[in-house]
């Protein structure tokens, strides 16, 4: 058992609209000779609205690496601990009921990571493991719920934090001008997700299988440029057909679990952009309503990179969930190019109270302590089964 | 099941002896208020030599992280190869059998991470999840074990591939003037190892059970601030007296699989600096020689960072290893600061012929591959039991 609870999402305050995002690009631009290329795929990508760390006049300038690190380290600890606060109460859990930690973000770089800071300040036990990953991009949100499941099934019982920090507003890079460079100026969004993986109890989506997929021979159409004034986003123009080669390691999945993978009941997959979408309806023969909250992650915020899953899941559960059972996709995609895809069942039972989660313990807690997980039980605990 | 078989380890081919770095320092920092102090450090380290990618007087200029970068790409992918075929061979597998990768390195920053690379020229399969970890310093060695020991839960018969990149003298910087930051350029070396932990079958450290601890509010001890000059290691005076807090961790673990953490047959521990090790010695109640790898590490190649873990259970291994059922614990330390131990047994029996390995599968591979790890039969292969 390992259920994927309701996430918890927050974007900055600092909003900017497509139309602004026009008239900047005109304006900073204005003699490049593929300006008017680089408007219509912003206006394609049907980003209507982004949320940035900072107001946009600070966003375009480069203050340099030193001081952009600086901002997503501040940035980072005064967004993070609203969210996971929120998601330890979507999924009725405390801080010291986490078991590991993992933490994404590709938009800035700290050592130790976050995990340590969050463990020191938000009361999480001495003993949470920690998984920071920062090379996996927009796949990560996906890869961190992949690895979730597989730590719960290594741990039955055991609780995940998952943690997606995306500030792609500091990895702006005023001197890149290819059209790929501006096309992204137009698109990433900021924003800061949590979402608990329970590993007993808990509703939301009942993850029975992952996988990870990696196309042969692209790990240079998405990247990192590393240099001194920082992270560098580099896309090939190949990327956005690249649904092409990945829906059929979602078909291969699905079908691995005897599932169809065109008649599932929900998708909450990595909006990169409109054509990701847009080819998923074609190549898995969907309708583009099956899409719709990936779509309005894209829509209202941009492509906000490992956090998009998140996001559109969190729509999902504001949209009141899904008939119990029915199978669903989540499916993060990023540099590799690689795809991580989980596939699982809606469950819609309310999670156990609270009383009986903090003052009874379950033999297979203390299975769990026999496996090296730790638990603290306070006094006046009682053992069922 | 889950073994930790033979790593693989290599050390790039400039060495630089503890003379010749005494007296850089002393040319270099001439007139430095603390030179002395520095200098006693750096002699009291033990390390006799260290292995560079670049020869010294190159080692010691500051091209920018740009190049910086760009060099720790070249050496990587000119120097993990070698390492990751001669793990494999240690463990009787092939590229294709190994169902998770995980990369870690703190001195250089790609992503796509290495793992992309490496699964498009060396025959991995397109299914092979990867984990890159970036952020867990020279913990990460431990780390990485232990996220191999999970997966193996997870999915038993699953098979690991573990490649630790090092290359701390991209990480130097000139203009760091701290005495913590003088002894560092005296302590740290380059390599890369690989090791493969087998989910069935194979010799080595049969591991049983894993942790970690976090020291609370260490997590500026050590520390990386992250520049327009790239990484600067920051480095605590407190640092070499963590072991006083961490060998607790390793009693309490050791203690909770029922184990005397003074009377284990074998330890290979992250040497960062010479009083881990007495430390460890003092607080344990542990012979010196009993460090003896993880001190040979240190002397020979320096503070490899992450690599420090596989060089010294390497040399268990160029030792004979241990008689059949020898119990021992593997721990890296790192920033956090983080302790990831993990404990094993030793197990000597050879791994199965390469025949039976390639030409028969049994009912748990088949159980596999319901479970979703993908597993390719030839033609004619038999299943056994």
């Amino acid at each position: 058992m390992a259920t994927l609870c309701r996430p918890a999402v927050a974007v900055p305050e600092h909003v900017i609209t497509l139309e602004e995002t026009l008239d900047l690009a005109s304006a900073l631009h204005a003699g490049h000779p593929q300006l008017g290329l680089a408007l219509r795929l912003i206006e394609n990508t049907g980003v209507r609205t982004r949320h940035l760390v900072q107001p946009i006049e600070q966003t375009l300038t480069h203050p340099g690496l030193t001081v952009r690190n600086q901002v997503y380290e501040r940035e980072a600890k005064r967004r993070v601990p609203e969210v996971v606060e929120r998601a330890l109460t979507h999924a009725e859990l405390r801080a010291r009921d986490i078991d590991l930690l993992i933490y994404v973000s590709c938009t800035g770089f700290m050592m130790p990571s976050m995990t340590a800071w969050l463990i020191n300040t938000m009361g999480f036990r001495s003993d949470t493991r920690q998984v920071p990953i920062a090379q996996l991009g927009c796949a990560a949100g996906g890869a961190a719920v992949n690895r979730a499941h597989d730590f719960c099934r290594a741990y039955p019982g055991a609780n995940v934090l998952i943690v997606a920090c995306e500030f792609c507003s500091l990895c702006y890079q005023p001197t890149d001008l290819e059209v790929g460079s501006l096309l992204s100026n137009g698109l990433f969004g900021d924003a800061v997700a949590a979402v608990v993986m329970r590993g007993r109890g808990g509703s939301g989506v009942h993850i029975e299988r992952n996988g990870s997929h990696l196309v042969p021979d692209t790990e240079n159409w998405i990247s990192y440029g590393v240099k001194d004034t920082g992270f560098h986003f580099q896309l090939d123009k190949r990327v956005p057909g690249t649904m092409e080669m990945l829906a059929p390691a979602l078909r291969t999945l699905a079908g691995q679990h005897g599932w169809d993978v065109s008649g599932l009941g929900f998708y909450i997959v990595h909006a990169g952009g409109p054509r990701i979408l847009d080819d998923l309806c074609h190549f898995l023969n969907l309708s583009p309503e099956k899409f719709r909250y990936s779509r309005a992650t894209l829509t209202e915020r941009g492509n906000i990179a490992s956090a998009v899953v998140f996001d559109a899941l969190a729509r999902l559960f504001a949209d009141g969930g899904a008939p119990e059972g029915t199978p669903g996709l989540i499916a993060g995609f990023g540099p590799g190019i690689t795809a991580e895809i989980s596939l699982g069942s809606w469950i819609g039972a309310p999670p156990e109270p609270a009383h009986r989660r903090l003052r009874a313990i379950s033999t297979s807690d203390i299975a769990l302590v026999h496996q090296g997980v730790p638990r603290r039980f306070p006094t006046g605990t009682t053992i069922t089964d």
